[in-house]
């Protein structure tokens, strides 16, 4: 098993608005992907994700602990993210709000995997310039990282 | 043990030319940190990477297949980093220069592993634009992701 972790933290906000861009439509397609359908602010509700046409990801809402967690298992998407499980954890910390980031259980450690990486934390960028200035950067007007985007 | 892994791919380049900035203290200093001494073009040399009053990291250059792979074992720095190893590969794909990025080893996942792993995607997208425009952001002003910097 492999995981992938990520840590940021958001200045002048709060844990509850952090928390609201983790459980809504509106929150999550103003720095994941424009087209996200559904909310995630009830367990069992399913969040689907889609990017251009290079496909995506259904997610299905296993935990909520507002304001300070948010899970996620990967019910349906590339074979090798599904059942793999998306954790957001915050905490307040000085002027910081601290988002820690866990995309757990990849089979294996493959290439694929790396861009991954990389890419959530461009992502997760996106997910603190939205909530600090209002702006973040979802696909299509994603970061490019590499050739598979 | 756990690993950080990342991938990036720097288009219109050249293999030569990204290996040069990993293994010359110019290149390093273009992406990395501007306080850096020291080559990386040959094994057993030291490179020493120093981040403001924040300390930093004693590089050894463990291996070299010039111009496809670096790997740098960390000889002095954060007790979490001591003994972990980093690896760059590259390789061509279309139009771009692969890099493959692995920190492995660290003994535990701590939350500084979480922060190092965002903080490495920040440096290695530095690292692509410096190679594609000239310009990278080696500390002092690279891009501050969290309280930790």
């Amino acid at each position: 098993m492999a995981d992938i972790l990520h840590r940021i933290g958001i200045k002048n906000s709060s844990i509850d608005k952090v928390y609201r861009v983790l459980t809504t439509r509106e929150g999550l397609a103003g720095w994941w992907t424009t087209n996200t359908t559904g909310e995630g602010d009830q367990v069992g509700n399913i969040v689907i994700f889609r990017f251009g046409d290079k496909g995506g990801f259904d997610m299905k809402v296993t935990q909520l602990q507002a304001p300070n967690l948010v899970i996620w298992e990967v019910i349906d998407g590339p074979k090798e993210w599904i059942g793999t499980t998306i954790h957001f954890e915050l905490k307040q910390e000085e002027d910081y709000v601290i988002l820690l980031f866990q995309h757990l259980n990849w089979k294996e450690p493959v290439e694929f995997m790396y861009h991954c990486s990389t890419k959530w934390a461009i992502f997760l960028m996106s997910l603190k310039a939205l909530v600090e200035t209002g702006k973040g950067n979802p696909d299509p007007n994603d970061i490019r990282i590499d050739n598979w985007n």
